[in-house]
C-alpha cells in the first residue's frame, strides 16, 4: 500500500548539525571517538530518519468545516483576556467569535491518508482587539483533540489544550439523521475538556453568503510563549512574543449564515465561562482551507 | 437553547409496567405500602423519565459516508466464520467486503444536535454466504467507537466491539489537505482495537456509479446472542437466533468506484487477520442512509 | 513473550453446535455441500478460535480499589428508580452508596497481563430497596470505560454506559503528589459521560475498619434486559428478569472509613442528578476482590 | 466541596506585566484609553485569574509506579539517536532502559484531588550516553496520555507525544485478577500511539532490592527545542539547548527486580523500532517520587 511511502517516506525538517553534514564530534575525552549520526525533524522528537517528529516543517495545509457563532460578552471580560501589546477595541463592545472546526491536515505529501493523525477537531474563541491601530482577533482559549495540532498551536502561539469537540455533520444522503444545508438546517456543536462540558452552540441556517470573506476579516494575533525551567527564571520565559498569523491561500466555500446560540459553561481549571455571552449575533457554517508557512513577529 | 428540548425532552420506549399504568405494588410484607413509579426506556438503564436509556426505541435513522473495499480471502477462512444456519456461497470463492463508515444517528427528534452521542465511526467486514438458497452477507467482525452504537449493534445481532476508526474526508474548500471526489482522488481508512491496528484500506476513485444499488445487494444476516450467567447454563444463551437486517429507505448518493487496497493485521484477542485478503477488487466511496425499525428472525 | 500464550491461547466458551461436534450442514439446495466449522465464544463475536469474543465464559475474577460515599436522597427520588419487583426500603429513607472503582479483571489465565483490556474504571450508584422481605441494593446507574466491562455488565443486569472515571491513588513513595492512607488522607473521584461531568466525590480518611464486611452488606439486585427489534415487539424484551448477583470469594482489605462529600451534576441524557444527595454519611476507601460465576434469577 | 478551593483557588505563575502591577497601556491611538488587566500563568493559556494555564509554575511533584526493563540494542542504533553534545558511551554497548509509569502529579496544593488532570501514564526509553565524561541517560522517545504532562515534558526537553500506556497493577485484595508483589509475580505493560502498538514488556519479580538507588544512577539529559515559524527561519529554532534534569527528593520504595522481556513494534510515523532489543537484562518494578523545580542548561 502506498500510504507509507507517500506520507512519511521523506526527511522532514532540517539536520540539527551544521557544517559538512557528516556529523559532529563531541567527544572530548581520550576514549575512542565514535561519530554519531545527525538528527532530523522540525519539532521533538528529533530522530535519525526525521519521521518521528510530532510536527514536520511547514508548509502546513488545512481544510475543514466550521460552525461559528458571534457573541458579545462584557467589554471588561473581553479586555481582561488581552495580553500586553493589545488593547481593547472600543468599537467592539465585547465582541467575539466562537468556532468549532472539523479539520484535516497535510504537510507536503498526502498526510490525509493517515487520518488518525491528520484529522482533529477544534474549538476556539476569538476576541476583537486592537494592535496599534489595526483591528485584530485575539485567541484567549482554544482546544483540540490531537497532539500534533496541539504542538502546531504552541508554535503559532495558539494556547491549545486538549479537549473533546464535536459538530453536527451534513451528509449527502437525505435522512432524518442529517440536517440539510438549506434554510432551517440546524447544526450543533459542543466542546469539553478534562471531561467537563465547556461550550455548546446551535446554528440555524438562513441563507448562503456570496462574499464569504467578510466572515473572517481580522488578522489573528497570538502569543508565542515557552517557559524557562531553570530555578530563579520561572518568570523569564525563553520565548514571549506577540505574533500575527499568516494564512496563505485562504478559501471559504459553501458559506451560510443564520442565527446562532452559544453558551460557555463553568469548569474547574478553565476561565472560558468568564466570557459569558450576553447576546449572540450571526451564526455561520462554511468549509475553509488555508496554508501556514510563516508568521509575523509583532515587535513593539 | 433548544438542543435539550428537541433532543431528549420526551419519554422514549415503553413503561415496563402493564395494566393501568399507575405503578405496580410489589410489597408483600405488612410494612406500609409505598407505590413506586414506572421505569421507561428501550434498553438499560430503564429510568423514571426514560431519558437515560443508552438506546431509545426505534425507528433508528442513520446517515454516513462509507469507504469500502471488496476482497477475496480463502474460501476456508470465509467459511470458518459462518454460524450454523448459514452455508458458504460456492459462487463467492471467499468474497467479502470491508467498510469504514463515519455515521450520524438520530431516533425521532433531532439527535444529531447532540453530536458527541450521535456520531460514531465503524469498521465492519461482510462475508458472502447462503441462507437457504438466498445469497446473504454475514458480519463476523465489526467495531465502533460509541456505546450507543455498540448496544444497537448487539440488539441487531452485529457483534460489535469498541475500536478506533478513521477515514479520509473530502472538504469543499480546495486544499492540499483534502482529496477531491474526482478521478484519482485517494481516500484511506484505518481501524484499531485495544490500541492495536487491525485494518488499513486505500481507495483510489475512478468514476461515479450511476446505479449505486449494486454496491450493496445482499441482505445482511446477523446472530442475536445474549448469554445466561446462571451457573450450569453458560452454554445455553438466553437469546441465540439468526436474523436478517431490514434497512428501510436505503439511499446511496455520490457513489464512486475505483481500485482498492486492504490489509488486516494480526492483533491479540482478535481473529480478523485470519480473513487475510488474498486479492482485492473494487474500492468505493459513497454517502448512504437508512432506517432500522425491524428485523426478520430466521427460524430454521 | 508469554503474554500471548498465557492469556488468550485457549478456546473460551462453548461450541455453538450441538451433536457430534463436527459441524452442521444447513445447505438445503442442490449445490455442493460445504461443511463449515464451529464457532466458539461466550459473547459475540463468536469465532473460529473462540479468542475474539468480547467476554470469555466465567469465572470472572475482579480486584480493585474503591472510593465510596454513602448518601441520602429523598425517599421519592430513590423509589422512582426501582423496577417492578423491588419496593422502597422504609428503613432506608433514601439511603444509597456511590462507588468509584479502579478494576482489574481476569478470566482464567492471566488476563491482567493484557492491561489495556483487563483494566477499567467504574462509577456506580446503589440504592437501598427491598426484594420481598430481603434488604437489597439496586443499581440504577453505572458507568465504565471499557467495552468488555460494559458487556459483562449487561449480562449481569448492570445498566452500564460508557463513562470517564478517575480516583486519586495512593503510591508507596512519599511525596506531595500522593495522599497517604492514614488519618486525614484525602481521596477524590470524578465521573463523566458523553463529555459531561456527572459526579464528584471526596473522602477524608479517619480510621481503619477492622471488620470491613459491614461496608457491603446488602446483596445487589439487577435487571437483565435485552430488547426485541422485531416490529411490533419493541415493548416485549427478549430478556427481562430481576436477578441477584452472586459474588464469590469476596475479600475486602485495607478498608478505611471517614467523612465523605458527594455531588451529582445534571447532564443531558442522564437522570443521575435526580438522586441529588441531601446529605452524606460515611466515606470509605478499600481494596476489594471477588469472583462471578453465577447469578440467581428472582422469579416472582 | 473543598476540591475546588484547595486545588485551583490560587494564582499560579507570574503576572506578565512588570512595573506597578496595575496594567500596561498599549494604546497609541487617540482613542479612549482602556486599561486591561494582567495575565497570569506559567504556560499558555495566560489568563486573568491564572487558573487556565495548562501547567502551573514549579515545583512539580510526582509519585508513581514504574515497570522497567533494561535492554541492549546495537551500539549503532543507540548512537543514531544521540544529539550533538552527547557521545555514545563505549562501555554501554547499546544499553538502554524502557519504563512504563503510572504517574500522579501535584503542583503546590493538592492537585491529586483532580485525578482526571493529575494522573497520567507514560512510556519512555532511556539510552546510555556520555556528556563530556559524565555517564548520562538520553531520552529519544517518550509518550504520555495527558496534555499537561506533554507540556511539562516539552519544557523539560522530553520529546513527548501522546500515547496509550498501561501496566498491570497489584491490588491488596488477593484474587486471580491481580499478581502479588512476591517472587514469581508477573507484570506486563503496553504502549501505543496513533492507535498502533509500539511496545510490550513483561517483568517477572524475583527479589526485593534493598538499595534501590542503583536502579536509576545516570542523570537524564534532554533537548529543549522550540521552533521558529517565521519564513526562512524554520531551521533556526528559538530554543535549542541540551539540559540535564534535576530531580529533587527522589524516593524509590518497594523496589523489586527480576527478569524482563521487551519488544518494540514498527509503526508508521515512529522510529522506536529501530532500537530493537537484541537482548534484555533486569526487569524491575518500584514506586518512585521526585520533585522538579529546576534544570541545568549544558552550555557547550
Amino acid at each position: 500500500m502506498e500510504i507509507n511511502g507517500s506520507r512519511r517516506g521523506r526527511r522532514s525538517g532540517t539536520p540539527w548539525v551544521q557544517g559538512d553534514g557528516t556529523g559532529f564530534d563531541v567527544n572530548e575525552t581520550d576514549q575512542p571517538v565514535r561519530r554519531h549520526s545527525m538528527l532530523h525533524g522540525f519539532t521533538l522528537p528529533l530522530s535519525p530518519r526525521g519521521e518521528a517528529n510530532l510536527v514536520p516543517a511547514p508548509p502546513w495545509h488545512y481544510a475543514g468545516d466550521v460552525i461559528g457563532v458571534e457573541f458579545w460578552t462584557t467589554p471588561e471580560a473581553a479586555a481582561a483576556t488581552l495580553p500586553p501589546g493589545l488593547a481593547p477595541d472600543p468599537s467592539a463592545s465585547g465582541h467575539g467569535t466562537a468556532m468549532f472546526i472539523d479539520w484535516q491536515f497535510s504537510a507536503d505529501g498526502q498526510d490525509y491518508l493517515d487520518p488518525v493523525r491528520s484529522q482533529y477537531r477544534e474549538f476556539m474563541v476569538l476576541i476583537d482587539a486592537l494592535w496599534q491601530d489595526t483591528p485584530v482577533a485575539w485567541c484567549p482559549y482554544i482546544y483540540v483533540d490531537n497532539d500534533a495540532a496541539l504542538a502546531r498551536g504552541w508554535i503559532q502561539g495558539f494556547p491549545k489544550k486538549l479537549g473533546t469537540v464535536h459538530q453536527t455533520r451534513a451528509f449527502a444522503a437525505h435522512s432524518p439523521a442529517t440536517p440539510r444545508v438549506e434554510p432551517g438546517g440546524r447544526f450543533a456543536a459542543t466542546a469539553s475538556t478534562a471531561a467537563q462540558r465547556i461550550a455548546e452552540a446551535l446554528v440555524t441556517l438562513e441563507q448562503p453568503v456570496p462574499d464569504a470573506a467578510k466572515l473572517l476579516t481580522r488578522p489573528t494575533v497570538n502569543l508565542r510563549h515557552f517557559p524557562r525551567l531553570t530555578a530563579g527564571q520561572h518568570d523569564k520565559p525563553a520565548v514571549h512574543e506577540l505574533v500575527m498569523a499568516v494564512f496563505d491561500d485562504l478559501r471559504i466555500d459553501n458559506a451560510w449564515i443564520g442565527s446562532g446560540e452559544l453558551s460557555f459553561l463553568p469548569a474547574r481549571g478553565e476561565e472560558l465561562a468568564a466570557l459569558h455571552p450576553e447576546r449572540t449575533g450571526m451564526g455561520f457554517r462554511a468549509s475553509l482551507a488555508y496554508t501556514v508557512n510563516d508568521l509575523q513577529v509583532l515587535d513593539d
